[in-house]
């Protein structure tokens, strides 16, 4: 952060600076960018005017010399979920670490964005991107960032088609479920569970239909019966009324694996609150993500595990490779899943 | 969003506008803020040659002309507070549809922002800047802005001396608290509740203890004792452990206010899992934010209610008016609160 400006008492402009120099206004930015060329007396005279007059240049002007904005866009759906509020806090005090700023992009609420929204995205020169494919395609995204390669965080699933190599450059931040979303099914078995129910996320959402996808190849693995779909979209109010389906209009089951921890609040609270059935003893719930929320005391939840502090050290380490080496090829991370034991299943 | 750029096929740079149109690089950027002075028919070749080429500038090259930057920032403690992620969610989208981005800020862990955080965000060049004074004062934040001014969220309470309008400019929003702290209390004592505690948040940060403040006065003018401080820090764990710490080691009290939801949350928690209490029968409690968790079922909380749409609106409002009118005098918007009755009182 050495260059992110002086003690900001610097109220002196570019412009100023040109003026006694007698040089051009590019000049000046110029000569804050040792990466750029100058006369070396032209580049001491700049700087030793710009220390009279107090000037340090700010990022913009920068960004025009450098190429680099330093700022580091993130696509999400919806901040207030406890899972995106929890990735944007570790991964926006990591950047600013590291000297770069989180900017946000809000998708539409079908999750999706539109080319006014990339367009606007454009228009701030990000140097990185992390993406969802079911928000912007890379094909789509490829097509409205001039230089920043964008990272997707990706699930793969069995069954999946190879992820064709040919198609625009990006990176990838790979996440196993499988042995997260293993344990918790022979667990579930090993409390004797026949009938397990799967409550969804958004249908259109990567991480659900991966997810459903491997529950659904585990189970048979283990000689269980597909599980019951009961359709859910992440939240709380949607996993709740789905559960009271389940047991009022459906035929219940013996174990609720929930999309994601909120949804699995949204079970556990339909199970007790409204249907009295008692958790673990009749119905056992796993849920996905381990939030800070899973060990409050009303949930106090098992749940599949995706640990935040490795997934943002993997995200901001790919966004630095790729700065240091932009032509490399696609760079792959990838991380695993665990099962957190508590009280919901037993 | 007009200006964000073409639909994403311009690789063109402003250099090769320049180029091409034998003018200087400033030029292009001058002809693409219309308020900026450049001759006719100059501008009018820049624009064809730049639509030819399929070029449209980025905000970088656009906020060394216009000095403006379209970032918005905002400096919070922790992203994954619930409250704090709300608003962070619903300001970025009102932001967007006005074709500003938020750009977060963390501050340090003790809610502090120090000079290398603050040179650090100054050379974003922030549009205006969102803040609290427990973060960082006004004359402080003055030093380390060029141009924004910034907005502060505060919370008026009894006793507290009339802000010095002689400081440094900046544009306030008053949270009126009084209306739904008395509500509360009113309530309470309806109920028969006659020792009150209060499980307190972060102890530097206004928002607490001008809500103890204004907690004390309105129970003094009701006839009630002065409320039983139990120390707590906005988070789940902490009220938590300091309700456990009111019945055991303290007198306990009938009615517990928290200084947040999720410290309600804790309140809960331990009363009914820790220490076997009855909510409302044994001790009655009130939150204060009513962020979108206080309806889960597991908790069900009556709250203070600080409504999120309005407070979003009113931030943008002051953004877009100082905007406008750079000069003028210290704006200032006011937010009631009020009390959402569920649950835990009665």
């Amino acid at each position: 952060m050495s260059d992110a400006g002086g003690m900001g008492r610097g109220r002196a402009t570019a412009e100023m600076v040109a003026q006694r120099a007698n040089v051009s206004r590019i000049s000046v930015s110029r000569a804050f960018n040792s990466h750029t060329s100058l006369k070396p007396e032209k580049r001491a005279l700049i700087l030793r005017i710009a220390e009279e007059l107090n000037y340090t240049p700010d990022r913009a002007a920068r960004a025009l010399v450098s190429g680099r904005s330093h700022l580091i866009g993130v696509i999400v759906p919806d901040v207030c979920s406890h899972w995106e509020s929890q990735e944007v806090d570790a991964l926006t005090t990591a950047l600013q670490n590291e000297g770069f700023a989180t900017l946000l992009f809000k998708t539409r609420t079908d999750y999706s964005m539109d080319e006014k929204l990339l367009a606007y995205m454009r228009g701030f020169n990000p140097d990185s991107v992390i993406a969802f494919v079911e928000n912007v395609k890379p094909t789509t995204l490829a097509q409205f960032l001039d230089r920043a390669v964008p990272i997707y965080v990706h699930y793969p699933h069995p069954g999946e088609p190879e992820p064709a190599e040919t198609g625009p450059l990006h990176d990838r931040l790979n996440v196993l479920q499988r042995p997260g979303i293993e344990q918790a099914v022979a667990l579930l078995q090993g409390y004797g569970a026949k009938r397990i129910a799967y409550v969804s996320g958004v249908e259109r959402s990567q991480a659900n239909t991966a997810r459903e996808h491997m529950l659904r190849t585990v189970m048979a693995e283990r000689g269980l019966a597909p599980p019951t779909i009961a359709v859910g979209d992440f939240s709380y109010d949607a996993a709740y009324a789905a559960t009271i389906d389940l047991f009022r209009v459906g035929d219940g089951a013996d174990a609720i694996f929930a999309a994601n921890d909120v949804g699995a609040f949204g079970v556990l609270d339909a199970l007790r609150h409204e249907l009295g059935l008692r958790v673990p003893e009749d119905v056992q719930v796993v849920g996905f993500d381990d939030i800070a929320q899973s060990h409050w005391k009303s949930y106090n939840l098992t749940t599949v595990k995706f640990d935040l502090e490795e997934r943002v050290r993997a995200l901001v380490r790919l966004i630095l490779r790729r700065l240091k080496t932009p032509d490399a090829p696609a760079l792959h991370e990838t991380l695993q899943t665990r099962l957190v034991v508590r009280g919901t299943v037993g």
